[in-house]
């Protein structure tokens, strides 16, 4: 099972009834990208549910890197290490815990993945800070306006800067011979990174 | 300048004034997953304009793979190649011409990446059918609904599926000490492939 | 029951278990405005399932104006038909049938709404250019690629002008304590028009 | 120059070079029905600029009904009075002000737009929550995610339900003989009311 970047949703085992809280393929391969993965690094992901952003992870820094997934929902824990199994990646940890309880006990990371905060954010953010290598970066998803602002603001309150992306994106469902769209719940992707990134414009370098 | 996904725009080399023509690193990052790139795999990028898809490819299938790329405007194949020397990457051709024209030259491919169809949307996609090889995958991205519908028009016609994600990205800026979205304009990512996708809403395997 | 524009989605009867199908309060008001409804214009519904679009046209054309409603399915004609009791407009006819029968017997329209076109779109079309008063507008609400090609072929081959908003509307929802958005699908909606519709950028008068 | 609802956003004169300062048409209308504006009612226009929103109100509550408008930019109060006079609405007061200065001489409001808050969110939805009559509702069109956190919370704090609407509107718009599509910026309508509104999915009454 060969792949290199954007496994579809539903070769992931997910929880039912609970389908859907997967990181889903376009906003999971954007939050990669933004991640700035570099082969050899270390990655944390907090909240890894089914273990889709971690097992996309281990294969883009490749066999040098290694990550670290924790999830505290116990039946999500065995669905992740399964789909872990599933994939044949042989750098990912699955641990069992609610961050940031564990996390003292992993290696400091270059990139930061949050994709479920569990009232956490702002903790979260400020350990990210404390924890990423120089040049790492945090990317957390983040679907209310609550967190969306408390991670801003405490990216802010470390003195970091906040990026993010809004996301809509749809999907085609044929309907008898004609062509619909569905379109999933807008996601925000934030990243937090200790230099501002570059003007989306762009500049000559 | 190592990295495995997800180019910031602004690295890239860009054409004046024309700058915004570059394939967007969200949609960028979301047509290579749709490209279901496989290491040592063959990629063809018509319309390459910068170059940035084909970079990217060209990481992604590893050092065994190829990535072949075509461009009309001579001020951006010139353009493109300063930009593959930059990133180091050396398994990409940049050719100068019009496609299809030269395409019959070139290895049959596991993924085609169509960044710019200029008029020849539906014989690019039959074409595109016709050298695949099994298992591969067309991906165009699309602005406007008249080469959204060539395309899918296409690719029915030839027995193959298209799967469309419609997606609307905005990023954060700026404003003061305030953070405002700006909007890219829409864009269409239509995957063509001989077998149907599985069901976006997912399924056991 | 007074009100000007804007009735909640809820406040329709609608079918079970089809509800959803009626146009949405941000897609209907933008509909409306599309329109260029004035007192006293006749403004025809066509696919009008629970009279929503009917019922707030009724109000902005005031008493001197009409609306004339057709709707395929029985059961929703009933249920149009309480809904203009519900709100006590006067100035709606609801007609059951399949457009275009039955359209012969209606007064020339200064508005058409195609809220369902049932397979018929060109035909529709053609008629709304053939039966529209000068000035007039036919406004449609599309979910499909292929019925928004078909669409604007038409407009297009009337020698009209075709003006397409896409929309993609999410709607605030509470979790908890927290705030998250939901997406409706995305909606096209088309305005022909014989004159072309002023530049979107504006210039002044 | 007879219209009901919708007025294409080039008929309103607007400042040079500011333009697209203006209350886009789609959100406009998107507003107006979150505001229940009911004949005869009490509209205020907090930061109106060109005045597209209180003339429309004006027309919407009808010549029993009354629009307070305030601006704190010189040129745009000369602006918006001229549009005023253009519409030939009889019903708009435009106050050349900084709100919340000069609104404790208006009559208490059934409705009141933000479209400008200038630094003073807070503030003014305390306002609208003080002096808006029963039933009432304020309509915020907020672009920045920390005025949408502070209308929200203001709401909160005062026992009122906020509802949000994300919209993100591409127009369409000619290339050659296609059609691509420019997007706007997102923007969120804040509505607060002192009553819940009712469940977006709908339920019977």
């Amino acid at each position: 099972m060969s792949f290199t970047l954007g496994v579809p949703d539903d070769r992931f085992e997910q929880r039912k009834p609970k389908r859907g809280l997967i990181t889903k393929l376009e906003i999971r391969v954007v939050s990669l990208a933004k991640l700035a993965l570099q082969p050899g690094g270390v990655v944390w992901d907090i909240g890894t549910a089914t273990g889709s952003v971690a097992i996309e992870a281990a294969r883009l820094v490749g066999q040098t890197g290694r990550v670290f997934a924790i999830e505290k929902n116990e039946e999500d824990v065995a669905i992740a290490r399964r789909n872990v199994a599933r994939f044949e990646v042989q750098n990912v940890t699955v641990v069992h815990g609610k961050a940031p309880a564990g996390l003292e006990e992993w290696p400091d990371p270059d990139a930061i993945f949050i994709g479920g905060s569990s009232g956490s954010m702002a903790g979260l953010i400020e350990l990210a800070v404390e924890r990423l290598r120089p040049g790492g970066r945090v990317v957390a998803n983040v679907a209310t306006i609550e967190n969306l602002q408390e991670c801003v603001t405490a990216l802010k309150g470390c003195g970091w800067h906040a990026d993010i992306n809004l996301m809509q994106v749809a999907r085609s469902k044929p309907i008898l011979n004609l062509t619909r769209f569905e379109s999933f719940d807008p996601v925000y992707i934030v990243t937090g990174s200790a230099e501002a990134p570059p003007e989306p414009a762009g500049g000559e370098e």
